[in-house]
Protein backbone atom coordinates (compact mmCIF):
# COMPACT_ATOMS: atom_id res chain seq x y z
CA UNK A 1 0.00 0.00 0.00
CA UNK A 2 1.50 3.40 -0.67
CA UNK A 3 2.46 5.37 2.26
CA UNK A 4 0.71 9.13 2.77
CA UNK A 5 2.42 11.94 4.35
CA UNK A 6 0.75 14.44 6.69
CA UNK A 7 1.69 17.56 7.96
CA UNK A 8 -0.08 20.83 9.24
CA UNK A 9 1.29 24.35 9.19
CA UNK A 10 -0.05 27.03 11.47
CA UNK A 11 0.11 30.61 10.92
CA UNK A 12 1.34 32.36 13.55
CA UNK A 13 2.60 36.40 12.64
CA UNK A 14 3.55 38.21 9.89
CA UNK A 15 3.90 35.48 7.07
CA UNK A 16 5.59 32.80 9.55
CA UNK A 17 3.90 29.24 9.25
CA UNK A 18 4.97 26.71 11.69
CA UNK A 19 5.27 22.92 11.20
CA UNK A 20 6.17 20.09 13.33
CA UNK A 21 7.35 17.55 11.20
CA UNK A 22 9.02 14.06 13.01
CA UNK A 23 9.03 16.19 16.30
CA UNK A 24 10.87 19.09 15.02
CA UNK A 25 8.96 22.56 14.77
CA UNK A 26 10.22 24.26 11.01
CA UNK A 27 8.90 27.87 10.58
CA UNK A 28 8.89 29.76 7.65
CA UNK A 29 8.88 33.34 7.26
CA UNK A 30 10.28 36.52 5.04
CA UNK A 31 11.87 39.70 6.35
CA UNK A 32 10.05 42.61 6.46
CA UNK A 33 10.32 43.77 3.46
CA UNK A 34 7.96 41.30 2.36
CA UNK A 35 5.29 41.45 5.10
CA UNK A 36 6.88 38.77 7.60
CA UNK A 37 9.49 39.27 10.77
CA UNK A 38 12.31 37.10 9.95
CA UNK A 39 11.09 34.05 12.25
CA UNK A 40 12.57 31.53 9.68
CA UNK A 41 14.35 30.69 6.22
CA UNK A 42 12.19 31.50 3.12
CA UNK A 43 9.81 28.67 2.06
CA UNK A 44 11.00 27.47 -1.93
CA UNK A 45 14.55 26.92 -1.01
CA UNK A 46 13.70 24.08 1.59
CA UNK A 47 12.90 22.40 -1.61
CA UNK A 48 16.62 22.41 -1.88
CA UNK A 49 17.48 21.48 1.56
CA UNK A 50 15.03 18.68 0.71
CA UNK A 51 17.25 17.47 -1.84
CA UNK A 52 20.53 17.50 -0.65
CA UNK A 53 19.58 16.02 2.60
CA UNK A 54 17.78 13.16 0.45
CA UNK A 55 20.84 12.49 -1.82
CA UNK A 56 22.83 12.44 1.30
CA UNK A 57 21.31 9.67 3.07
CA UNK A 58 21.67 7.66 -0.17
CA UNK A 59 25.54 8.40 -0.27
CA UNK A 60 26.32 8.01 3.44
CA UNK A 61 23.91 4.93 3.29
CA UNK A 62 25.90 3.71 -0.10
CA UNK A 63 29.65 4.11 1.39
CA UNK A 64 28.68 2.77 4.61
CA UNK A 65 27.85 -0.71 3.28
CA UNK A 66 30.94 -0.40 1.18
CA UNK A 67 32.97 0.24 4.46
CA UNK A 68 34.43 3.31 2.74
CA UNK A 69 35.79 5.87 4.83
CA UNK A 70 35.70 9.77 4.48
CA UNK A 71 35.43 13.01 5.91
CA UNK A 72 34.55 16.43 4.87
CA UNK A 73 31.20 15.63 3.14
CA UNK A 74 29.23 18.41 1.58
CA UNK A 75 26.74 18.94 -0.94
CA UNK A 76 26.24 22.47 -2.71
CA UNK A 77 23.16 23.43 -4.83
CA UNK A 78 23.58 25.69 -7.21
CA UNK A 79 19.43 27.08 -8.39
CA UNK A 80 18.66 28.92 -11.29
CA UNK A 81 15.22 30.12 -11.39
CA UNK A 82 12.69 31.19 -14.08
CA UNK A 83 11.66 34.81 -14.57
CA UNK A 84 8.50 33.67 -14.97
CA UNK A 85 5.45 34.26 -12.03
CA UNK A 86 5.67 32.65 -10.39
CA UNK A 87 9.48 31.81 -10.25
CA UNK A 88 10.37 27.64 -10.22
CA UNK A 89 13.85 26.27 -10.36
CA UNK A 90 14.79 25.33 -14.04
CA UNK A 91 18.72 24.82 -13.64
CA UNK A 92 19.64 22.95 -10.67
CA UNK A 93 23.60 21.75 -10.10
CA UNK A 94 24.53 19.59 -7.40
CA UNK A 95 28.47 19.87 -5.95
CA UNK A 96 29.41 17.09 -4.27
CA UNK A 97 32.33 18.13 -2.03
CA UNK A 98 34.39 14.94 -0.23
CA UNK A 99 38.20 13.78 1.26
CA UNK A 100 38.62 10.18 0.35
CA UNK A 101 41.18 7.96 -0.71
CA UNK A 102 42.05 8.16 -4.07
CA UNK A 103 41.02 4.31 -4.94
CA UNK A 104 38.07 4.90 -3.23
CA UNK A 105 37.03 7.47 -5.52
CA UNK A 106 34.77 5.06 -8.09
CA UNK A 107 32.90 3.83 -5.63
CA UNK A 108 31.85 7.34 -4.08
CA UNK A 109 30.92 8.22 -8.05
CA UNK A 110 28.81 5.01 -8.13
CA UNK A 111 27.00 6.05 -4.90
CA UNK A 112 26.03 9.16 -6.14
CA UNK A 113 24.94 7.89 -9.64
CA UNK A 114 23.24 5.13 -7.74
CA UNK A 115 20.86 7.78 -5.50
CA UNK A 116 20.77 10.76 -8.36
CA UNK A 117 19.45 7.65 -10.49
CA UNK A 118 17.56 5.62 -8.79
CA UNK A 119 17.15 5.89 -4.77
CA UNK A 120 16.30 9.09 -4.27
CA UNK A 121 12.67 10.67 -4.51
CA UNK A 122 13.30 14.22 -4.29
CA UNK A 123 15.89 14.13 -7.12
CA UNK A 124 13.35 12.23 -8.94
CA UNK A 125 10.52 14.95 -8.57
CA UNK A 126 13.02 17.68 -9.13
CA UNK A 127 13.76 16.26 -12.85
CA UNK A 128 10.18 16.38 -13.97
CA UNK A 129 10.50 20.69 -13.67
CA UNK A 130 14.09 20.93 -13.99
CA UNK A 131 17.97 20.25 -15.78
CA UNK A 132 19.69 18.18 -12.73
CA UNK A 133 23.47 18.31 -13.49
CA UNK A 134 26.41 17.41 -10.77
CA UNK A 135 29.80 17.33 -10.39
CA UNK A 136 32.30 15.69 -7.23
CA UNK A 137 35.42 17.43 -5.77
CA UNK A 138 37.64 15.84 -4.20
CA UNK A 139 39.56 16.71 -1.68
CA UNK A 140 43.24 15.54 -0.85
CA UNK A 141 43.09 12.69 1.16
CA UNK A 142 43.70 13.00 4.81
CA UNK A 143 47.58 13.42 5.03
CA UNK B 1 18.17 38.23 -15.68
CA UNK B 2 16.90 34.54 -13.53
CA UNK B 3 17.70 34.92 -10.13
CA UNK B 4 19.72 32.33 -8.88
CA UNK B 5 19.88 30.62 -5.28
CA UNK B 6 22.53 28.73 -3.77
CA UNK B 7 22.91 26.39 -0.40
CA UNK B 8 25.61 24.10 1.16
CA UNK B 9 25.25 21.24 3.52
CA UNK B 10 27.32 19.47 5.47
CA UNK B 11 27.41 16.31 6.93
CA UNK B 12 28.12 15.56 10.31
CA UNK B 13 27.45 12.48 11.84
CA UNK B 14 24.43 9.51 11.53
CA UNK B 15 22.50 10.94 8.08
CA UNK B 16 22.82 14.19 9.28
CA UNK B 17 23.36 17.58 7.22
CA UNK B 18 22.98 21.08 8.16
CA UNK B 19 22.03 23.71 5.78
CA UNK B 20 22.26 27.88 6.79
CA UNK B 21 18.84 29.37 4.55
CA UNK B 22 18.44 32.47 5.76
CA UNK B 23 20.47 32.92 8.84
CA UNK B 24 19.00 29.75 9.82
CA UNK B 25 20.09 26.29 10.61
CA UNK B 26 18.39 23.65 9.28
CA UNK B 27 19.62 19.92 9.92
CA UNK B 28 17.94 17.19 7.83
CA UNK B 29 18.09 13.09 9.27
CA UNK B 30 16.83 9.46 9.64
CA UNK B 31 15.86 7.47 12.80
CA UNK B 32 18.11 4.56 14.23
CA UNK B 33 16.26 2.39 12.43
CA UNK B 34 17.90 4.35 8.79
CA UNK B 35 21.06 5.08 10.62
CA UNK B 36 20.70 8.55 11.67
CA UNK B 37 20.33 9.81 14.90
CA UNK B 38 17.31 11.95 15.09
CA UNK B 39 18.75 15.42 14.90
CA UNK B 40 16.30 16.79 12.65
CA UNK B 41 12.83 15.69 10.12
CA UNK B 42 13.60 13.71 7.21
CA UNK B 43 14.43 15.47 4.07
CA UNK B 44 11.34 14.69 1.78
CA UNK B 45 8.53 16.44 3.82
CA UNK B 46 10.55 19.79 3.79
CA UNK B 47 8.85 19.91 0.55
CA UNK B 48 5.42 19.81 1.40
CA UNK B 49 6.83 22.50 4.06
CA UNK B 50 8.01 24.57 1.04
CA UNK B 51 4.54 24.01 -0.12
CA UNK B 52 2.54 25.42 2.69
CA UNK B 53 4.92 28.51 3.36
CA UNK B 54 4.39 29.53 -0.04
CA UNK B 55 1.25 29.36 -0.78
CA UNK B 56 0.61 30.75 3.02
CA UNK B 57 2.96 33.58 2.59
CA UNK B 58 0.70 34.67 -0.99
CA UNK B 59 -2.77 34.39 1.17
CA UNK B 60 -1.59 35.99 3.69
CA UNK B 61 -0.46 39.17 1.42
CA UNK B 62 -3.28 38.82 -0.43
CA UNK B 63 -5.82 39.28 2.29
CA UNK B 64 -3.71 41.93 3.91
CA UNK B 65 -3.89 43.89 0.96
CA UNK B 66 -7.89 43.63 0.63
CA UNK B 67 -8.00 44.43 4.58
CA UNK B 68 -9.70 41.62 5.24
CA UNK B 69 -9.90 40.21 8.86
CA UNK B 70 -9.42 36.52 10.40
CA UNK B 71 -7.81 34.03 12.71
CA UNK B 72 -7.03 30.67 13.24
CA UNK B 73 -5.43 29.79 9.92
CA UNK B 74 -3.67 26.65 8.94
CA UNK B 75 -2.80 25.00 6.22
CA UNK B 76 -2.93 20.76 6.26
CA UNK B 77 -1.43 18.56 3.62
CA UNK B 78 -1.38 14.94 3.19
CA UNK B 79 0.59 13.56 0.28
CA UNK B 80 0.27 9.87 -1.05
CA UNK B 81 3.38 8.69 -1.96
CA UNK B 82 3.94 6.00 -5.26
CA UNK B 83 5.28 2.67 -4.20
CA UNK B 84 7.98 2.76 -6.71
CA UNK B 85 12.14 3.15 -5.54
CA UNK B 86 12.56 5.94 -5.19
CA UNK B 87 9.09 7.08 -3.72
CA UNK B 88 7.39 10.29 -5.19
CA UNK B 89 4.87 12.32 -4.40
CA UNK B 90 1.94 11.73 -6.43
CA UNK B 91 -1.63 13.20 -4.96
CA UNK B 92 -1.20 16.16 -3.00
CA UNK B 93 -4.43 17.47 -0.67
CA UNK B 94 -4.48 21.05 0.67
CA UNK B 95 -6.69 21.62 3.10
CA UNK B 96 -6.84 25.44 4.01
CA UNK B 97 -8.63 25.73 7.45
CA UNK B 98 -9.72 30.02 8.68
CA UNK B 99 -11.64 31.71 10.44
CA UNK B 100 -13.38 34.49 8.85
CA UNK B 101 -16.62 36.64 8.42
CA UNK B 102 -19.10 34.57 5.75
CA UNK B 103 -19.00 37.73 3.83
CA UNK B 104 -15.13 37.34 3.44
CA UNK B 105 -15.11 33.76 2.13
CA UNK B 106 -15.25 34.85 -1.23
CA UNK B 107 -12.06 36.94 -0.65
CA UNK B 108 -10.42 33.72 0.82
CA UNK B 109 -11.07 31.72 -1.61
CA UNK B 110 -10.40 33.78 -4.54
CA UNK B 111 -6.73 34.33 -2.95
CA UNK B 112 -5.98 31.04 -2.71
CA UNK B 113 -6.74 30.32 -6.21
CA UNK B 114 -4.40 33.54 -7.11
CA UNK B 115 -1.54 31.40 -5.32
CA UNK B 116 -1.94 28.14 -6.22
CA UNK B 117 -2.98 29.21 -10.35
CA UNK B 118 -0.27 32.47 -10.28
CA UNK B 119 1.84 33.02 -7.87
CA UNK B 120 2.89 29.84 -6.10
CA UNK B 121 6.32 28.72 -7.47
CA UNK B 122 6.43 25.30 -5.56
CA UNK B 123 2.81 24.58 -6.24
CA UNK B 124 3.92 25.46 -9.28
CA UNK B 125 6.74 22.62 -9.59
CA UNK B 126 4.86 20.20 -7.25
CA UNK B 127 1.90 19.89 -10.18
CA UNK B 128 4.68 18.55 -12.47
CA UNK B 129 4.73 15.91 -10.55
CA UNK B 130 1.55 15.32 -8.90
CA UNK B 131 -1.98 16.01 -8.85
CA UNK B 132 -2.31 19.06 -6.71
CA UNK B 133 -5.94 19.05 -5.13
CA UNK B 134 -7.85 21.23 -1.86
CA UNK B 135 -10.45 22.43 0.06
CA UNK B 136 -11.21 25.01 2.37
CA UNK B 137 -12.35 24.77 5.60
CA UNK B 138 -14.54 27.68 7.38
CA UNK B 139 -14.45 27.67 11.01
CA UNK B 140 -17.28 29.70 12.27
CA UNK B 141 -16.87 33.37 12.39
CA UNK B 142 -15.34 34.67 16.04
CA UNK B 143 -18.72 33.93 18.33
Amino acid sequence: MAQSQQISSVYSTGMAFTTTLNGFDITTDTMPDAGGTGKGPRPKALMLVALTGCTGIDVVSILNKMKVAYTDFSIDVKADLTDEIAAVYEKVHLIYTIRIAPADRERFEKAVTLSMDKYCGVSAMFRKFATLTRELVFLDAAT
